[in-house]
Parts: structure tokens; sequence; C-alpha cells
């Protein structure tokens, strides 16, 4: 019996989230069916992160246990027909016994994307949070910078997070145009609190707007108060697209 | 009672093409549907491509007869209540009594979009076709100079095709790397016949692939012959960007 720990990619649009719930489909419940399917044999996975329903993923890292003679590289080409089409496996190796992805994935990247435009495109409704005022980027890019380095997110994450401390640092934060009428903001850090990235992705999407001064923002951050913030930006935005070691 | 000329983008997954027919659900019907609800009176609609179920558009052009006191320049803002998620309005004019839009529109753009990776990007699986075997992009560029210009493009349609001439005539041609997986295909013409687009997208790849050679493509063209073009690529990768009338 050896770990085995697989990066995989998903698209949210048809799950209620990572994590498994009776009666809902969902993306751990599906890769343990098809992981059985290859195997033979049930099979469980486990994740880093618990994305929540409608939420994409280029870079979700998980583990299962598994006998098999496929070598592990093999894998992900192996599963390809028991897989649904809203799941891919890109990469698989042989990890520790002991490895636990939530503990061992050091920094992630989530990147959220807007679609800022008068009317909305249909092709992008699921990737994208609509935005139909006329967004500033600069005052998005200005307030951005607030978050840069540890801070306590308190007023940063939904009000029953289960989290021991509330404590984190920002490595990286971007605001950038991807094209015409996209916008991405693009976040690291050492780990997120339960809507973390879309409370954050609201709070520039207010600053955008003229809602919220850029300049107020370390207070803001610093008041701890969730009301201060923007609204919690919508789930089909949001993407985890790295995840290292 | 006038004529209006609208864009229309949607999202061509969930649908069984433009154009209506009984039983399935079709883009035209749905907008019928919905420009019925807002003039409260039923109301047709012709459009000036029909494209193939799963394919999209960002500029479908469409006209429909009205009677209302909402300026043309609001409809599209009107709508929106009555409009399924997978389908905008993006603009709207009045037009001529006479106008119709399949006559009148002299150029179209198609993109055409590959993913060309090992492993499928799920998020991206609508609107791409998947290619796994890696493609030369500049043997794609030099195959797709080949199509500029007139041609008789009989070797580039689907056999049961209801055109009068085969001939059309191709202004510009492109083929781009958007990002680190993704080729996008620019083609734009006075017309295309059944299918060309993605008879032309499927060539290409196989030039990509090294399974027809570059220089042999005048002569493919020539031939009128369907077998010696490349496969018909999916529809998904294709999306109507633009018409010019």
């Amino acid at each position: 019996m050896k770990r085995y720990l697989a990066t995989v990619a998903y698209d949210g649009t048809n799950f209620f989230g990572w994590q498994k719930q009776n009666g809902f489909r969902t993306v751990q419940e599906e890769l343990e069916v098809s992981l059985s399917a290859l195997f033979h044999v049930k099979t469980f996975c486990y994740g880093a992160s618990r994305t929540d329903r409608g939420v994409h993923a280029l870079c979700q890292k998980a583990v299962f246990d598994a006998e098999t003679t496929i070598p592990a590289e093999k894998i992900p080409l192996a599963i390809i027909k028991y897989l649904p089409d809203d799941i891919s496996v890109l990469d698989c190796r042989v990890v520790d016994s002991e490895f636990n992805p939530r503990f061992e994935v050091k920094q992630k990247t989530y990147r959220y994307t807007i679609y800022n435009s008068e009317f909305r495109n249909p092709t992008r409704r699921n990737y994208t949070e609509f935005v139909r005022d006329k967004l500033d980027i600069e005052k998005m890019q200005e307030a951005a910078k607030a978050f840069l380095g540890e801070h306590d997110f308190k007023g940063f994450c939904s009000a029953h997070t289960s989290a021991k401390t509330t404590v984190r640092t920002i490595y990286d934060i971007s605001v950038s145009k991807d094209n015409e009428n996209e916008i991405s903001i693009y976040v690291t850090g050492n780990g997120f609190l339960y809507n973390m990235v879309r409370i954050i992705a609201g709070t520039l999407i207010f600053a955008g707007m003229g809602k919220i001064d850029p300049e107020k923002m370390p207070e803001i951050i610093k008041s701890g108060d969730r009301t201060k913030a923007g609204k919690t930006a919508g789930p089909e935005g949001l993407c985890l697209v790295d995840a290292q070691l």
C-alpha cells in the first residue's frame, strides 16, 4: 500500500464543492468513485483545500492510498476513462505514507476574475463575477497593497469560521487586466480563511467602484470588522490556480 | 411597427444551435420567448448565422419587428429579466423594415480555439477542442495562408450543403497562441459553408500534428475533395466573434 499525491483540476460549476456531502455531487466523491473503479477497491481521497460550491481548481492537491501495479506517473492517463468530464488528474507521484496535503501545502494562489462590462458575456458566466459599474483598476491595485504581509483577517472571513487563529500572511497580490472586459486578482498566501478571497475580491470591487477609499484599507483590515469590508463576491469567479508544498 | 437589429451573445453549450427545431432548446426560440414576454405579444426573430449545436456567439445579428415605446437602445437592459443566463442582448437599433441580416452581414469572423496539452482543462471543455498531440504552431500558420483569398471550398463543407455556390472569400486568417495551452484560429470571410470553419480548423490541427504538409495545402483546397482535408473539429471550440454589415 502506497500513498499517492495527485494534482487535480475541476470545473466547479456542477459540483457542491470539493468536500463530500451525502446526497450532493462533490469533487471528492466523484474522484473516489473514479479511483475505486480504477483500482477495483473502495478508495478514499483527501484534498488540501475545501473549495466551495461553484469554485474551480486547476491545482487541487489530493492524496489517496492504493496498492497497484500502475506506475504513479501513468495514473493520470489510466484514470481518464473513469472520470467525469469536469475533473482531470494532471499528475501523480508517490509520497510518504503520513503525507497530509492540508498541512504540507505551504502556499496557495487563488485567482479571482471579474467580468466588467455593461452586459454579461454568457460564455464567461460560470467563470467570472459580473460587475456592470465601471471599475477603476488603479484604485483596486492601490487598495490591494494593504493586504500584503501578515494580518489578522478576522474582518475578512465568514462569521462561523472554525479556524483557531485568523492571522494569515499574504505573500503576493496583484490586480491586472486580462483583456478588454476582464480583471483578475491573484492572491498568494500561506492559507486562507473561509470566504477570505471572495471577501478580498468583493472589497477590491468596492474600491474599484469608489465605494471604499484605498487609503482607508489598512484601517479596515485592522478593525477586524466584517461590515467595513466589501460584499462576499460570488464563487464563480474564484479558481485555485496554484498550490506549493 | 418597426424592425430592430440586435447583437446577441450566447453560450452554445446547452442549446441545439441557433435555429428553431420543435422539441429542442434553441437560441432563436428562447430569444423569441423573451422578446414576446417583453413586448406582451408573440414576436419572431431571424438571425444572420445559423450556428450549430454547441457553437458559441459573441456577435450574432438578429432582427425582430415590434411596436413598443421602449427606445431601441434601452431594449438590451429591458430584456435582461426575461432572458436565460446563457443569452445576452448587447445592443439594439432600428433598421429599415426590409432589413434581412442574412444578406446584410457582409463579413463575419469566427474564432476556433484549441486546448493543446497532455490533459484536459475541465474549465475549458465547453469552449475549446482538446488536442493531446503537441501542435507545431508555425506549421499551422504556414498552412493557414493557403486559405486566403477566393476559393471554391467544395472540399471544406459537409456533404449535403444547400449552398448554390461553394465559392467563398477569406479576407483574413491567423493562428496565434493565446496562453500556455491555447491556440486560436481567427478566420474572417464574406460567408462560410456548412461546417467550413470546423473543417479548416481540423485541417490546421492536422498540419500542426505533421499529418498534412503545409506546402500541399493549395493542392488540397483546389482538389475539392473533402477526404483530403482534416477532420471536422468539434463545435465547442467555435465562436462567432464578429459580424460586419
